[in-house]
């Protein structure tokens, strides 16, 4: 059984809702009732009292392609008695991913890796470039490499033809694997929460360019890295995922650079692969991840 | 609001169960028919296919005191149809846990310091030792101390005292913070899945006796500590936390006895507090640990 | 024999000067011919071409206390050769330490523990707090606790008892153990990297006031602790030690502050130790550290 | 300035002999008078008392390629005064390595992309494969591969055709990247403390075969991956490096496999960017590693 087949009768249920008393039962019932099994459920109440409440349901339905449509028609009401937003997901469904990339490929190398590996639940559409180094490297594993020179003074046209292709491959999600231009305001509006970066610090620490060198002139004594969604707040987007290592005096920028490199990568890895399994909600300018 | 009344309505409802359709469903609907709204819920299936199936809900009810016995009358029938072992808890019954000891204190230290900060939902009953060293700080925190000579000749009278003062202060949890003596098989087997170790090695590292000088003669590169339940395999019960720390060439015999202090002491803190929230279940010789 | 015992004919010999050839085989040349033998040796060059060259040897020597006036007097020349800026130091003298702490004594008790178990080399004045909790514990050691209540308006008047207690005592290390008040930029002069502060964030995220709050509204997914001497910009000095711990949505504030006190008190005690063992050089506005 | 060239007069000496005094100062006077200048210098003392004395020294010398000889004979009246045994290493002589690989590529990626991104100071030789799956990415990359279908009928012969290729390539360092493979008594007396094996588990716990099977069924909750140099005795020889990671119930075998193989990847990685440094001393079945 390969790991797409693994997938082919699994489904997510995403809910958002006021909190309030009978939402599990409500919902565990509706999903017994339509012959599902709940593999994992994870929840979470922003407040005890009168907050928002959360909950991420993965579960095995057989026949799951045939009954999905009458399960969402079904489901309508009860989402109307809670107030829910909601979402349905099918492993069946893999998101279609776009990667940008710019010279330094430790990033896209990974999630090619992982990818390989069968980890991460994707099809890679397309990557896309400022400049020609990696498309050796993709091209061999099949995947249609686009190259895009970039600079600020073109930037609308090259957005132009990021989007005519996201739109051609009918993209679900971008990950700029150290992609190093600045996107329009339009471009990031058009994708929410589907833009997701691996900026180069731990921020809040080292907003905007050049953060190992700061790092170095400020003499931390370790270095990080974070992922988040892309918004036109720069730097300020909702964080997924973040990681650090340990550095001394002896680490010049450099070594800084290298180190930094393998947190990238992992913490950038890390953050794709949950929000390809719908484990990632944003709630305002922060995430909830159900791991 | 002091700690414990923040858990006077808090209960827990642990289940064990052959894994089928139906039971998250089955234990929403009654505690929401019971007006316990959950708080948290945690669940594990040893094998999709046929496997054992564990839930732990944390709930908050109103007037719990008053309902729960009707709760628990209402839940065999439930717990029949789905041939579930059951437990229910109550954030208003705190766990009473009685600490032994030897000469080394940092364990008990921890304990104490985690207990005031009121991190650990327990009273502490009393405190045995092998030798006088920690009375001073146990009584100074209004704990009783019992001070019981102990060694291979007179284990059975030792058990004995212990037993007594265990019955006389009704004692649900028994911590050896590195008490340095071998119990008994049958105190063991009186306390089942009731007695919690630290051992100071990353077990199945290192088993028995100077775990540390045989750490320094192999040369490792890091050392751990391994907080189990007690079982009459010498340090092959049930696994409940384990942590490291790194070291090197230069860190001779009392280095790693150092470095070890520290782990073991959060290690075992760790340990104690998940078992005091009924977040360990014993399944064969391993735990779930739903933290 | 005891840890005092232990470092009687142990010294120390700190060396900052233009790096070039020559320096490391003069040093030891110096140190072999004065009987001292070299235990440890550590060295740093901030550029290889052209640079600061550091080094700091421990050392052994028999009857160091005899020998030592000699040794110093016989280094004047050697020193002049190249230019060096040094610092002799002896295990026989260990350092005298003040603690300032308010109310909440983890920071404290960490260090007093492992003061206790002899790990720091220091002799604890005495601890000064804005707050009365800390007497008990404190003096029950055998140390001095002056109670000198502390705000914005009387800081002057604060900061003379302070500074004529530092005085009186001898004090050489000076240690902000969740100290809340502000320094003047007259105290924090007069004991220029003398003064040890941490800071409850991962600098430089989170300068200035309730950074656990601020962690929780950026939604990070690590929050850290600083350990830095204490200039007259704020939350700005040379950085000693940063660690971190992983947190999640599930954290709100108050359980990022429990998480924290534990990041707080071993950034802040192994800060203190490298101190006190002469392991860190300040070079402008960082430091180097010796391990 | 490539990273050969920035190496071509970098040396370095390692030097192990009886502790005394003087001889840390005889090498550096050694050095300095031989135009040497000491970059980086580490070292060690098995026991203070009548112990061994290690160091490392790493130096710069212009037209170290013309001087290298003449200071090779002038160091051996210095090696006898004090009884050493030493070898000098130069920057401008990469060693030579040899990858055996079975069908598992992780360890393998990993050592080719830190090469490739300069981090390894080594010429790889040549991979020696006994399945056939790496050889395109190899071949890829300039680097010759060898397939050697191997079983233990064969045993012999197999190591027969590997031994003709390490001499005829001129190999000084043989990593078992996951090679499945027991190397005859025969072969591994070859060469001493120059095969280097990654071990996947933390030794000593899960010596020999299946050794995730065998921590998923001890419950524990760390996994670990152990480098070690190669001797006679399966998995019992000096350890160069170890690392762990976190694991829980939820994972079973295959998730273990997988969380242990970026273990694996980087434990492998460093011990033997340590070996290719010369950073990694063997004392008795010990390793001393000056990072």
């Amino acid at each position: 059984m390969n790991g797409q087949d693994r997938y082919a009768n699994r489904g997510r249920l995403l809910v958002k809702c006021p909190d309030g008393p009978g939402i599990v039962s409500a919902l565990s019932k509706f999903l017994f009732e339509h012959g599902a099994n709940i593999i994992e459920s994870s929840q979470y109440t922003s407040d005890p009292a009168g907050g928002t409440f959360f909950i991420r349901l993965e579960f095995d339905c057989d026949d799951l392609a045939q009954k999905r449509s009458q399960m969402e028609a079904d489901f309508v009401s009860l989402a109307n008695d809670f107030d829910m937003e909601y979402r349905f997901a099918y492993g069946s469904e893999r998101k279609k991913t776009a990667i940008f990339v710019s010279k330094e490929p430790h990033c896209l190398l990974e999630l090619l890796w992982e990818w390989q590996s069968g980890d991460l639940q994707t099809d890679i559409a397309f990557v896309a470039g400022n400049h020609e180094e990696a498309r050796g490297m993709v091209e061999s594993l099949g995947i249609p490499f686009h190259y895009i020179p970039a600079n600020k003074d073109i930037r609308q046209q090259v957005e132009e033809e990021q989007s005519r292709l996201i739109e051609q491959y009918d993209v679900d999600v971008i990950v700029l694997a150290r992609y190093m231009q600045i996107l329009t305001p339009e471009f990031v509006e058009k994708y929410p929460n589907k833009i997701i970066n691996i900026h180069h610090s731990f921020l809040p620490a080292f907003i905007g360019a050049r953060p190992y060198e700061r790092a170095y002139n400020r003499g931390v004594k370790l270095i990080g890295a974070t992922s988040h969604y892309v918004t036109n707040d720069l730097d300020e987007g909702p964080i997924i995922e973040q990681d650090i290592e340990r550095v001394d005096h002896r680490d010049h920028v450099a070594d800084l650079k290298k180190i930094g490199r393998s947190i990238e990568r992992r913490v950038l890895a890390r953050a794709v692969k949950w929000h390809l399994e719908d484990r990632v909600i944003v709630h305002g300018n922060k995430t909830i991840v159900f791991q």
